[in-house]
C-alpha cells in the first residue's frame, strides 16, 4: 500500500508548527539585508538591498521552477545525485496530501531563500548587478542539489547516515563556499588592502547591529522549526533546539567578545562580535536538539573562535568578503557539520540519527566519518560549482563592475541614487589613475 | 436553539491560530512605517512616523469604540449597508464566547489599522498634523462600514456573494481609494512638479528596502491566517494561501525588474522594485488560497504592472502620492478583488466562495459580476467617503500646512527636530518668493 | 506520589505556545535597541548596540549559570527569599520533563534579557564598557531574585498572594528601579544640564520610533503568552491579555499625545508620545488579562500620564536618564503592580489570583495592601541591589567614562568608528577646559 513520503507525512499540528516556523524564518532576510547594507560601504547600501530583493524573487521563482524538485523530487530518474520530479509544483484542490505539500515547500523554500542569500554579502560592492540578477536565477541549482543529497530520500549522504537538522552544511556551508569561491573569483574591491587587511569602516553600524538581532531571534524558529513538527516526542525536542540554539549563540559571544578585546588592545570590534556570535549559530545548527548545555557552549565558542580568526585570513589570502560569509558561513558551517560526528545524542525515541551517536558519546567512527565526509563533498560543491556558473555568467554579462562605476558605487550607477553623505567628487577625481 | 455566528465559531486551535497571526500582521505596521519613512524627504521623516503611531492609538481607539461595531454588531438594527451593535466590545469573565470575541476583535483589530495606516503615506509632506489626528479618529468608519458589506453577515455584498479572504478589497482598495482621493485634494508638495513627474528622492532608501522586506513576510500571516482557523480542512489552505502568495510575488517582482530595467535604460528603480512586489501582494490577497501555482504567478505579475504603469500616470494627472499607495493598494486592490471572478477555485470542503468557480474555472459569469459589483462600490466609498470627511475636518483645521512650514519640513515645525544633513538654511531662504 | 511543578506543568499544545511567545518575546530585544540607539547621540548609538548585544550574550549565560536557579531552583535549601537548585540546567535525554524545562527555561530567559537590558539606556552615553560588561554579568541576580519572590513556589510575595502575570513588577519595576539607581549613581552626561532640563536631542529619531512599534507588537506575545499555555481556559485569557494590552496602550497614546501637544504649545515631542505608550505598556502587564476595556483605556492612561510628569521631575533631581527608562519601567512599573490591587477580575477558571479581586472590584484591601507591599519591595531591592553591585564594580573597574572618552564618544574609543555627522574636531577642542 501507498506509504507517505517523510516530508509529507505532517499532523495539522505538526503543519501549524511548520507554517509558524516559516514565517519567522522568512523575517531572517530582513535580517540578512539589514547586516549586509549595514557593512557595505554608503554608496552600496541600496544595492545590495535590491540584490537580496532579487535573490528573493527570482530564488524563489526559480525553486518552484527547478530546485525544490531537484531536492525532493519522486520522479522515476531520481538517482543518489540529484531528485527529478516534482517541478512546478502545484497540488491541485482535492488532493490528499495538498495541505502537506505546500507546508513542505514552504519550509523548504525558506531555507532556498535564506541559503542564497548569503552569497549576496560576499560579492558586494564590485558584483555587476545585472550579473547577478542572472546568478541568483541559476544559483538555485548550487543550494537544492546537495540539499538533497542530504534531506531528499534519495540522497547518498543521507543514505550514508548523515545528520544535520536545520542546515549547518546544506544552508550554511554552500552558501559559505559559495561566497568564498565568489569572492575569490571577483578580486578584492578597488583599493581594499591598499592599507593592508583591516577592515574597511562600515556604511551603517547600528544597521549592522540590528541585522544580527533579528537573524539572532530567526534563528530560534529556524532550528527549532526543523524537529519539522511537534507531534509525537518532535514538541520536546523542539524545546530543546530553541534552548541549545541560545546556549551556542553564548558561548560564542562571550568567545568572540573576549578574543576581541585582546585582539584590539581592549577595544572591541563590532564585526568580531557580530561575525563570532553569527558563526556560532551556524555551528549549532547542525544538531541543535542533539547537543546537551555545556556541549552547546563549546560548539558555539569554538565555532566563533574559528570565525573570527579565519577571517584576517581569508584577506591576507587576498580574497576579499566584505560581510564575512566565508568564515561565518562557510568555516563555521564544516565546524558545525563535524561537530555532530562528535557530540550527537540518540535522541530517543526520534530517528533523526538512526540510532547513532557521536564520537564523544560512544557511537564509535562511523557517524564522525560520515559527518567529515559531508562536510568535504558539501565545501567542493559549493566551491566547484560557484566557480563553474559565475565562469559561464562570465562570458554573458561580466560579473566585475567597470572600474568608474565601482568607485562612483552601484547606488548612483545603478539606481541613480545620491547619497549627500559621500565625497563623490572626490570618487570622480580619483578616476583618472585608472 | 442559540446558533454561535461564524466570526466566533472557533476551536482552541483556531484561536491560537488567529491569535499567532494577529501578532505578525501588527509587525506589518513597522513596515510601513519603515517604507513611509523611507519614501519621504528627510525633514520629514520622522513626522510621518508619529503619524503612523497616531494611527494605531485612534484608529484602534475608535475601531473599539464604533469601528468594530459598523462592520459586526449584531444589534437589531444592522442592515444590509452598516451593522449596528457590539460597540465598546466588553465580554466579562463568565462570558463563554469571551475567548472567540477577543480573539475575533484582535484579528479584525489588526486588520483595520493596517487599512487606515496606507493612508497617511498619500498624505505626506504636506498634511497638516493636527489634522491628520482628527482624521486617523474618524476615518475608521471609512474602513469598516464597507468591512461590513464584505465580511459581515449583514453586507449586502457578502450575501450576493462577495469573495475576499484577505482584504484586497476593504483592507486595501479602501485605503488606496483613500489615498488618491485625499492626495487629490491635498493638492502636490509645494515644488513636486517643478522638474517634471520624475519621483522625488527618497530620504532614506534603506529604510524604505526594508519596509518592504517587513511588510513581505507580513503578509504571509496576513494572508495564511485569514483561512480565520486551522480546524477541518482550513490548515491546508493555510498553507497554500501562504505559497500562492510568495508565488504571487515572485511573479510581481519578476515582471517589475524587468519593466524598470526597460523603463530606466538598465537602471533598476527602487520604487518601481518595491511597489511592483507590494502591488502583486495586493493583486493576490482576495483569492490567495483560490489559485493554481501559475494563476498566482499571473495574477502578481499583471497586478505589479498595474501598479508601475499607474504610478506615472497618477502624476501625470497631477495627484502627488509619494508612496504611490493609489496604485499600489488601489489599483491593484481592483485587480485583486475581480480576479477572484476569473481565477478562482471552489476550495471543497470550504465554503468560502459558495460553491461557485470563476470564469476560467467554468463557474460561469456570476462571480466575476459581483466581484466587478463589489471593486466598484469599494472604491467609490472610498473615494467619495474620503472627500467628504477631509471636506469637513478642513473647515475646523485646514488640512493642507502652511507653505513656510512645509518648506522647513513638518519634523521642525510640529517635533523641534532639527536634521543636520538637509540644508535648513537654503530652505529658510527659499520662503521669499511665496 | 510526585507533582509535576506548576511551571513544568505543561501539555503539548501549552509548550508550543510557550516556544512561539518566546520567539516573539525575543524579538522586543530589537525594539529595545533600535529605541536606546535612536534616542543616544550619534557618537554613542553603536557602542549602546554593542551594550545590548553583551546583555544577552553574559545575561543569558549567567541566567543559565546561576540565574534561573535563584528563581526557580527546586533544591532544600531554597527559602521564601532565594531559590537554590537547578543551576546549569540540563535535562539529558530520557528525562520525561525534558520539554517542559527546556520551554520553561526559553521562556524565562526571554524574560530576564528583557528585564536586564532595560538599564542599558539609563547608563548611556557615559558607562564605561568595561564596566558594563562587568556589571551584565552580575545583573542577572538583581532580577532573578525578586523574580523568584513573585513567581517561585518557594516566593514570599507570591505565597502572600501578589499577582503579577507578565512582569510589571519583576521584569519592569526591578529594571526601572536598576536604571534609576544607576542612572544617578553615574551622574548625568557632561553638560547635560548646561540648557536647562530640556532633554538633548535625538541621535536617529526614526530609529526610536521603529523601536517603540517593535516592541508594541512583541509585547502582545509577550502578556499574552504569560497566560502559560493553552490549556483549559488559558486560551480565552490570552485573548483577552492581548486585546487588553492593546486596550492599555491606546489609552496611553491618547493621553500622553494630549499632554504632548499642551505642553509644548502644540508641537508634539516624540519622546512624550513614545514613552506614553511603552508607560501604559507596562501599567498594564501585571494584570493584563484581568481587566474590563474600560479599565484597560484608564490604567494606560494613568500610566502614560505618570511616565511623561516624572521624565522632567527626574532630570529636575538631576538624574540624567536619557532613554525615560526609570519613568518607563520604574513609575508605571509600580503603577502597573498595584492596578491589579484596584481592579483585578477573578479569572475563573483560572487560579491567578487564588480566588481573589481588587479593592474595585469588591475583594477588599487584602490585594491591594499585597500589590503595595511588592511594588514596595521591588522598588527598594531594585535600588539597593543595583547601588551595591555598581559600588564594587567601580572599585573593579570605574563605571565613569573619562571625561574626554565621554566627549570623543563611546563608539570612535571603544570601537574605533568614526562618525562624519560629527564634529569630532570641536569635541576634541573642547576638551581643553577639562
Amino acid at each position: 500500500s501507498y506509504v507517505i513520503p517523510g516530508l509529507y507525512d505532517l499532523s495539522v499540528e505538526d503543519t501549524n508548527w511548520v507554517l509558524t516556523s516559516s514565517f519567522i524564518i522568512f523575517t531572517m532576510q530582513t535580517g540578512f539585508g539589514m547586516l549586509e547594507s549595514g557593512c557595505v560601504s554608503i554608496k552600496n547600501e541600496v544595492n545590495i538591498m535590491m540584490k537580496n530583493v532579487i535573490d528573493i524573487v527570482l530564488g524563489g521563482f526559480t525553486y518552484w521552477l527547478f530546485g525544490y524538485g531537484m531536492s525532493f523530487g519522486r520522479g522515476p530518474f531520481s538517482n543518489p545525485f540529484i531528485a527529478i520530479g516534482d517541478f512546478l509544483l502545484d497540488p491541485p484542490v482535492g488532493d490528499e496530501l495538498m495541505g502537506q505539500i505546500f507546508a513542505a515547500f514552504l519550509f523548504q523554500l525558506s531555507f532556498a531563500t535564506t541559503s542564497t542569500t548569503i552569497v549576496s554579502g560576499a560579492m558586494a560592492e564590485r558584483c555587476n548587478f545585472k550579473a547577478y540578477c542572472l546568478f541568483s536565477f541559476l544559483n538555485t541549482a548550487v543550494y537544492c542539489i546537495p540539499a538533497g543529497w542530504v534531506w531528499g530520500e534519495h540522497g547518498f549522504l543521507n543514505n550514508l547516515g548523515a545528520v544535520d537538522i536545520a542546515g549547518s552544511g546544506p544552508v550554511h556551508l554552500i552558501g559559505g563556499a559559495a561566497s568564498f569561491a565568489s569572492a575569490a573569483m571577483l578580486g578584492p574591491r578597488l583599493g581594499r588592502y591598499a592599507e593592508g587587511i583591516d577592515p574597511l569602516p562600515l556604511g551603517n553600524p547600528v544597521n549592522a547591529c540590528m541585522g544580527l538581532f533579528v537573524l539572532w531571534w530567526g534563528w530560534l524558529a529556524f532550528n527549532s522549526g526543523s524537529t519539522y513538527g511537534v507531534s509525537g516526542a518532535k514538541w520536546q525536542y523542539a524545546a530543546r533546539a530553541a534552548v541549545m540554539t541560545m546556549m551556542g549563540s553564548f558561548g560564542g559571544g562571550f568567545v568572540s567578545s573576549l578574543y576581541s578585546f585582546w585582539r584590539h588592545d581592549g577595544r572591541m570590534d563590532i564585526m568580531d562580535l557580530i561575525n563570532g556570535i553569527l558563526g556560532s549559530l551556524v555551528s549549532i545548527t547542525a544538531g541543535c536538539f542533539l547537543y546537551r548545555a555545556w556541549e552547546a557552549l563549546i560548539i558555539g565558542a569554538l565555532g566563533s573562535l574559528l570565525c573570527v580568526v579565519t577571517m584576517p585570513l581569508f584577506d591576507r589570502m587576498g580574497v576579499d568578503d566584505p560581510v564575512g560569509a566565508s568564515s561565518v558561513h562557510g568555516v563555521c558551517g564544516i565546524w558545525g557539520v563535524i561537530a555532530v560526528g562528535l557530540f550527537a545524542d540518540n535522541p530517543i525515541p526520534l530517528d533523526t540519527t538512526k540510532g547513532r551517536s557521536g564520537l564523544f558519546k560512544g557511537g564509535g567512527w562511523y557517524l564522525l566519518g560520515i559527518q567529515t565526509l559531508s562536510a568535504f563533498c558539501l565545501a567542493c560543491w559549493g566551491i566547484c560549482s560557484t566557480i563553474m556558473l559565475l565562469y559561464v555568467i562570465n562570458k554573458i554579462i561580466p560579473i566585475r563592475m567597470d572600474p568608474h562605476e565601482e568607485l562612483l558605487g552601484a547606488d548612483l550607477t545603478e539606481h541613480r541614487i545620491r547619497h549627500s553623505q559621500i565625497g563623490l567628487s572626490r570618487a570622480i577625481s580619483a578616476l583618472a589613475p585608472i
